[in-house]
This record gives C-alpha cells, structure tokens and sequence, in this order.
C-alpha cells in the first residue's frame, strides 16, 4: 500500500520519524542507561559472588600481568610470559570445579599432545626435507580429524572437550613448529612454568578466596527446586479452592502469587545440572561433601523433581480455568485434595530441608503417608457423592482431572522421597535423634504406623492399606474423615 | 560387618578378586573396544555430516599449519604464524553460524581492545617508570573486572561471551606488553594478518564444503519435534483404547512402540533452540532463509511445542496404568477421544510438513477444527453415559482425566498452529494453490464451514459453535455422531 503513495511525502514521514528519533535520543539512552543501572544492581544482588568472582578474575589478571610486565621481556614478543595471562583467561570459571576441570584438562592435553608433537616430528623427518612438510601435514590432518570427531561423542563433550582443543592446539604447535627437540625442550620449559603460574594462580585465588563450590550449588539447587515445587502445591489447595459466590470464583486475595511460577524453573534446569555435576566430580573435598560423593544421584532426584514439575504444568492450567465444577462436588472433593497437594508440598518441603541440612529425612514419610491416605479419603468421597446428579459428568470433569493429576503427584512426591532417601544413604547424612522413645519406636517397624513429628504431643496415624477404598471402609467404619489420629 | 573378619581373607578376597580382573581384562578390552568402534559408527551414521565437519577442521589445520611451516619463521617462536593456527581451532564450530559469530567476536573485540590497549599504555607512561605499572596494574584490574562481570547478563552470556574473553585477552596483552606504539603497530599489522588467513580459512571451508547452517538445523528441528507430538497423539488412541477382554487389556500389539517416547526429547529442547537462533541470526542469506528470518519466531512455536509435550507427559501417565477405567464407559468416549486425539496428531503432522516444506499451513486447520468438533462430541457422549452406575464415578476418573487432558492438549495445538500461522506470514512461506473452487471458498469465511480436504470427494465439515453443548444439542438434534458430514 506504502508503495503507492508519493514518495515527496514518504521522505517528509521518514525525516520526520528520524528527526522524532533524534529528539528522543537523550532521554531515551537516559533510560536505557538507568535500566542497565538497575539490571547490573540486580545481577549482583541476586548473587553477590558474582561481584566477587569478577573482582577476583581481575586480581588473578593484574597479578600475572604485573609479572609479565616486570620481567625482562622486552627482548622479543614475551611469548612465555603471554602465555600466563592466556591461561588465566580461559581458565578462570565461575566455579572451582570449573576452573579445576579446565585446568587438569589443559595440563594433561598439553602434556600429551606436546609428546606426540614431537614424536610426529621425530617420524617426519625421516622423511627427508621433501617428504617431511607432507608427512607432517598428513599427521596434523588425520589427528585434527580424529580429535575434532571425538567431541561429538556426548560423555567427551560434556567433560572433555576443552582438552581436546588444547590438544589439537598443542599438537599442531608442537609438530609444525619446526624446531629441534633441544630447542623445543627449553620452550617447553619456559611455556610450561608460565602457564603453571597461571594455572596456580587462578587455583588460589579460586580455592582460597570465597571459593565457589559448583557441588554446593548443585546440592542447594536441587534442594531449591524440590522447595519450589512444595510452595506450590502447599498453595495450590487454597487457590483452585478459592471461595466460591454467585457461582463465580471470587478473587478475594491480592497477595503475592509467585509461588505459582517458581515451578516452572525446575521445568528447564536439566542442562544446568548436568553441567554442575560434571564440575562437582572435578572438586577436592569440602565441607560435607567427600572425594566420592554421589552427585549422579542428585542427577536422579533432579530428574524426578522434573517430573514432578510436568505433572504441576498440567495441573497449572486448571487453576484459573472458566470451566470450574459444580459446586457440590468440589466441596466434596475439596477437603481430600487439598489435603493431597499440602501433605505432598509438606513432604517435599522437609526433604528438600533434610537435603539443604543434610540429615537423614524422617519426617517426609509421614506427610507421604498423610497424602496416600488423603488420596484412600478421596476415593471415600466420591462414593458419597449424591446420585440424582448423574447428568452432570461433564461438569465435575475438570474437578476430577485435578484430584487425579493430584494422585499421580503423590506417586510423583513418594518416588522423590525414596530418592532423597537413597541420597541420604550414599552421602550419608547426618542422623537425627528420633524424637520417639525406643517403646514407642518399635511399633514404627510395622511400616504402617508413623508418628507425628509436627505437633507437640504424641500422635500416630494408622494408615491401613487395602486395595480398595471398600476395604478400608469396612475395617475402620466409624472413622470416615482424614487423617485418623489415635491419641497415645 | 567386614571389619570384624581375619584380614588374611580379606586379603585373599582382594587377590582373587584382582586376579579375575586382570583375566578378564583382554575379554573386556576387546568388548570395549568393539563398544567404542559401534558408537562411533552409530555416531557417524546419525549424521554424517559430523565427519564431514571433522575432515574439514583437518584441512584447515593443514592448509594453516603449512603455511605456518613453509614460511621462514625460525628466527623466533613463529608467534605470528601460531595465531592462524589457534584461530582456527578456537573459532571452527559445527555450523557456519557458530563460525562467524565467534570469528566476529574476535575481530571486533580484538580491534576495539587493543585501541584501549594503546590508549591505556599511553596514560600509563604520562605518570614515570614509577607510576606505569602501578597505573597499568589499576586498569587491567578494573577493565578485567568489569568485563567479566557483563559476561552475567544472560544476553551478553548468550551472544558475545567469546567477544568479551578476547576483548579481556588482547587488552591485558597490549596494554602489558610495553612496546612503543610503532613497535605495537607492526606487530598488530603481522598478527591481524595471521589471525584474518586463519579466520578466512575457517569462514571458507565452513562456507564452501557441505555448510552446516544453524538456521536450517533450528527450521528442521522445530519441525521434527512438532513430528513426534503428531506421532504420539496420532498412536495414542490405539495405545489407551486397546481391546479388552475379562476385564484387563490384551496387549495384542508387539509392534514398535518408539513413537510413544519421541516426545521425550522434546520436553528439554530449549537451550540447544536458543544457542541455534543466537547462531542462525549471524548467518547470511542461504537457500529460503532471509536475512531477516524470524528466527525468535521458531523459539516461540518451540515453547508452545513443548508446553505440549508437559501434557503428553501428564497424559502417558496412564497409558499403562491398571487403574483402567470401566469398560462401558471408556466405550462411550473412545470414540471422541481418539478423534480428538488423532485429528490433533494430524493438525500437527501438516504443520510440521508445512514448516518443512515452508508452504503455508492450510489443511491444518480443518483438523484443528475436527478436534474441536471432537471435544464437543465427548461432552455429547457424556451426557447419554447411563445413570444408574453413579457409584462407579471413582472408575471413570482416569479416563475421564485422558480426555480431559486431551482437551487441553486440543487448546495447545491450536495455538501451535497459529503461531506457524505467524511464522508463515513472517518469513513469507510460499502459498499453496487452494483446493477449493472459488465458489465454494466464499463459504469458508463464515468461520465454521470448513472444506475436509484429505478426502477424494468434497466434503464439508460444519462446526456449530455454541457455549454448552446444550446448545449445540438443540440446534441440531438429529445428527448426535462425530465429524457431521455435509456432502455437498
């Protein structure tokens, strides 16, 4: 359409947009700059270790460039001094283990690659002066080739691949640069202690300086993502249950709602970590975490909170849907699955503090217990929903599909339960003292009797299991509502 | 319990146990290695282009590494010809785009650090011999500093960290070096020139022999991937409603069951789709693909797609689970459910063909339509489920949560389609020539006729778009079956 018009007037439209543009250039680089102002505010708030690690990166810089400097370099290009500033540079990670893997990887990849340099050189020259610059680019080619294919391999990838390029690096320096092996060894001397002082500076400064364990992240991420998911169903009963008037959902409460949105993290952080428990295994003991401590399980329980988080994304899109359920059977329904979805955010809650504390989890099981039992109530109140209301199928569906979404995340949270337990066995954590007396402790061993650890006197929840609610039914009639408590 | 045994046992133990290690060690080696040469085949065939990208780096290395050899660099460690040689290794990536985008980075970053080299070196040396390095030491110091903490803004991780490692890299280097500014200027003449021989090898060879475009590879994954959605909704009507004899499912089908875990891929495509974008948005013109592809477009269909597959992976919870539902009912519904679930995996399956063949969507969506029209088929057959079994509510939660699932799943899809809608209108697909005659189109604008366009004859489906299926009911109460068929 534009085109049809006269171009006389388009120009005076484009001037007059360039020249609306240049007017508002002060101001709007005015708030683009506070805006970059507050964002960098943000970064360094949310974690302030990243101010920390900068200031170290340019500590660790000034400090071997100062050396550089201060050396009689100036007779050539300084190439041996050089090489330390390098080293920092590409070594110094975020993390400890970062760095360590980085620079265990350059080392024995330099080491390597240098030997076979020189043996490459050693053959080639046997060739004649002719056959040698062949010889040599064939070798360069075929290990360049092999190497470079080696990096698709995902276990190489995920923890090799920086010393792969060294080695290439290396190996082609080495081979082709010509130089005899006396020549070379004095080089190698040279590159070799330059790039051992920066490889130790970046170590020191990274290990004694408010060191970064990537192994704590990890362990407080996971523990983070299983507190996300608590917060969320421990919410999630109030909000889909929200009182209800005129047949519409009121919204009576304008309170923060963010715990709605912190699942969804836990939706995409498989990539992060996978890269930190590749970093963990590089790190030397700290703290609680030993030589040999299992991160691959922290991998496990990571993918189950994943899971967990696919089934509250479903669960998610029924919280403001129009379609809401005819009230009678919500109300019937209510009182069981909010107690599902808190007992399960109560159970993850303190597995993910067991996790963050590292003490054997004890508590979870019982809110565990508590939500399965919630579950044997639910399907207790669905038979006493009244009958002449069977048009309505359609209407209690969406209502239905929560309170089932809800009983896979049960499964979901007791899968995580065991996990956490089996990480708390491998790692193992710390025991607490049972707060039960030994008497009392061995009616625990009969597996269905769990204490409750919440309150201040003594209870026990008798959980009977059967298969169908039918069963629990007749064997404890006189007690149909939740959680049956047994004074002792 | 080990401890409290004779140690010579023990020790005994450890030697038969060592003894049957190295026994078994040619065995073992041997199957290793047969292990190793498998994947490695698997790895080559999955796509072949891996080996060819291997071959090329081997050339590059080559042609670089002798030149680098053929030139008479003895007289020194060659320093100018080693920067071609590690160009290359540091910027050949996969695809062309991760080429160029690292190949600008550090041309940009090298140019604009060593002119704040130079600027820095001469502030230096206005303050004497004994304020230089002192001076010097302050602005590496801040200048790294700074640096490294932008490499924390998730845009700048994103797109320019290798900018900013050998923006910090050249600074420190120039600035440290202590050469005079015509000394500097040779060097920097001898080195930019290496450094562009390399990067022009790298930009050549990855340009010219089989390219690898990011923007390509992203185009065809998000494509794939709408695929496996379209695979397992499209088998998973026959996978949940499979024939049932006393009571249980027979599983009658030993066939292939791949389709039913495609989607798992899916679900954490997200950081290999951004990494991709950022890479396609560096690449040239190539084939179909603008200079100006709308590239965040394909993010966006991604993360609908996945948000898809978070409801595949609600719903394959029940794909197997013993909790079936009672029989008459699943009877009732499986006819809507299945098409609703088939016409979704036929929306998406012409989507994704459209995006490969980059046409614009049309035939999609009648079957977004058809599901639709499926959707209020179940809310019909649920009104005619017979009433006297209103105790069995409990039995038809799972199956009613399938379908309530797969109501959700028709939601998704239909915004699917309409962000390829979007991305067609965006990057200009081309239009396929209607196959309905004019006359007829004019009735497609009413919204709710829509042609039925996989069959021979013509068939129109009309959808009677009403709130409730009451509605729906009334106005048409003698056609109560799926898909009204209208045979003009």
């Amino acid at each position: 359409m534009e085109m049809d018009q006269p171009t006389i007037q388009q120009k005076a439209r484009h001037f007059t947009r360039a020249w609306g543009w240049v007017k508002a250039l002060p101001g709007e680089s005015k708030a683009k700059a506070i805006k970059v102002a507050k964002s960098t505010q943000k970064l360094g708030e949310d974690d302030p270790r990243r101010v920390i690690h900068s200031l170290k990166v340019g500590l660790a810089l000034t400090l071997v460039s100062l050396l550089y400097y201060s050396r009689p370099l100036y007779d050539g290009f300084g190439v041996a001094g050089m090489w330390a500033v390098i080293t920092v540079i590409v070594m110094f990670e975020f993390t400890l283990g970062g760095t360590l893997s980085k620079g265990l990887n350059r080392g024995f990849a330099t080491l390597l690659a240098g030997a076979l340099g020189l043996g490459a050189q050693h053959l080639a020259s046997l060739f004649g002066r002719k056959g040698q610059p062949v010889v040599l680019g064939i070798l360069v080619f075929l290990l360049a080739a092999a190497s470079t294919f080696t990096r698709f391999f995902p276990r190489i990838k995920a923890r090799y691949d920086y010393g792969v390029v060294i080695f290439i690096l290396t190996f082609s320096l080495v081979s082709v640069s010509g130089y005899r092996v006396e020549e070379l060894l004095v080089l190698a001397h040279q590159r070799l202690s330059t790039v051992l002082i920066g490889g130790a500076t970046c170590i020191v400064i990274s290990m004694f300086i408010c060191p970064v364990w990537a192994g704590e992240d990890l362990h407080k991420l996971i523990a983070s993502n299983i507190e996300e998911l608590a917060k969320y169903l421990e919410g999630f009963g109030g909000e889909y249950f929200q009182p209800v008037e005129d047949g519409r959902n009121v919204k009576v409460s304008n309170t923060d709602k963010s715990f709605l949105q912190g699942y969804k993290n836990v939706l995409n952080s498989k990539s992060i970590e996978e890269s930190m428990a590749n970093f963990a295994r590089w790190e030397p003991r700290h703290g609680r975490f030993g030589f040999r401590h299992p991160w691959k399980q922290y991998l496990k329980v990571g993918a189950l909170s994943r899971q967990c988080a696919y089934q509250i994304e479903a669960l998610n899109g029924y919280i403001n849907s129009d379609n809401q359920a005819r009230l009678e059977f919500r109300c019937k329904i209510q009182e069981p699955c909010t107690k599902m979805s808190t007992e399960c955010g109560k159970a993850l809650k303190s597995l993910a503090s067991a996790i963050k504390t590292m003490t054997v989890p004890s508590s979870p099981n019982v809110h565990v217990e508590n939500s399965k039992t919630a579950v044997n109530d639910f399907k207790i109140a669905l038979k006493t929903v009244s009958l002449e209301q069977d048009q309505d199928i359609l209407a209690i569906i969406p209502a239905a599909t929560v309170a089932s979404i809800l009983i896979e995340i049960v499964k979901c949270v007791e899968r995580i339960s065991e996990s956490v337990h089996e990480l708390s066995n491998l790692a193992h954590f710390k025991s607490e003292e049972p707060t039960v007396s030994p008497d009392k402790s061995q009616f625990l061993r009969r597996g269905s009797i769990k204490p409750v650890l919440e309150g201040d006197t003594d209870h026990f929840i008798i959980t009977i299991h059967g298969k169908s609610a039918d069963s629990r039914e007749s064997e404890n009639p006189q007690a149909p509502k939740l959680g049956q408590r047994l004074d002792v």
